[in-house]
């Protein structure tokens, strides 16, 4: 059954990004060691295999454009993302913007699509091409939020580092009340797992 | 060796406690049920008996006068706290207030002393009441995020509990960015216990 799931990293204060993103920081001003070593230092990267490769294994993705790229107002047309020529979604990325701009096809079946008419009309587009498989909600924070808020998250991936952020973006800001139960939760030397979905 | 510890249940988006607290709502508008059921409803208090147990293990408490009472301003002196007659914490808690107040003796060995000179004295006599024994910075989220502040905590034990609360009081708030250690993760039905140290 195709779901519409979202993965982040958070601190323990519930950052899952800094303020001032930079072409050189893509998550501002947040220290990304403790945030993210997890998934890309060894040993630890192998101890998180299995979450890691669930965080691409989707139909379809969504992103907000600050996810997609460092570069706000008129396009940067010469910018294709942060992850290279071959991007790991393999897949239809739906890019949240205020700008229209041509789709752009990347190496390993990733395509960029900006969406200008909203977070709904993005979800649409990812399911029908998502089909049996899922929709992740790829970030960051602020789109992520907007999918919660409005009820539309059917599991939550939160991936807690022990760090304190102090300030950032935080997952939840603007989110009402809502019940959620936890369906697994998995520790590892520098992170734990927890897997929530909305109460029944 | 005695260690400055600290239990506080938390939503998934940290809040520990509501706003608007009444004698009729010791957590404000925040919904208990999702955020202590873990502690207090069987089958699940069983499940986590240990934890439970683990939180009122002290030599001595330390705890903010809206933890003692819903009472502001002057002291109402017919109060003498949430817990009846033989509050859990069978040891001396002191609670930090801007008033004096002779200290409250109640059964079962729970003296309430009433600290008018701020964070750190209250600690110093915490310690030197609880000799060998932990301290527990027993609450709310207010005086926890002062001593997470002043880096005075060896130990977090946070209790995450699957519920988004949307506004409260939150874990952390103020607290600058530091780096912690997981030291343990246990999850139950309910509830998520994660224990924290300071990165040395």
């Amino acid at each position: 059954m195709s779901r519409v799931v979202s993965d982040i990293a958070v601190t323990m204060d519930g950052y899952a990004s800094g303020v001032g993103q930079t072409l050189e920081k893509p998550f501002g001003d947040l220290d990304q060691a403790p945030l993210h070593g997890w998934m890309f230092d060894e040993p630890y990267a192998a101890e998180n295999a299995d979450e890691v490769a669930a965080i691409v294994d989707a139909g379809a993705f969504i992103m907000g454009r600050n996810m997609f790229g460092p570069d706000r107002g008129e396009w940067n047309l010469d910018w294709r993302g942060w992850w290279g020529d071959e991007p790991p979604y393999h897949g239809p990325v739906f890019v949240l913007a205020h700008r229209e701009r041509a789709p752009v096809e990347m190496a390993g079946g990733t395509t960029f699509h900006f969406v200008t008419d909203g977070i709904h009309a993005a979800l649409e587009r990812a399911r029908a091409e998502a089909g049996e498989r899922n929709v992740s909600i790829a970030g960051g924070p602020a789109t992520l939020n907007q999918y919660l808020a409005a009820g539309l998250v059917d599991e939550l991936r939160l991936h807690v580092t022990p760090t304190i952020a102090g300030r950032g973006e935080r997952v939840f800001e603007g989110v009402p009340a809502q019940r959620w139960e936890q369906i697994s939760v998995r520790a590892t030397t520098l992170v734990t797992h927890l897997v929530y979905r909305p109460a029944r």
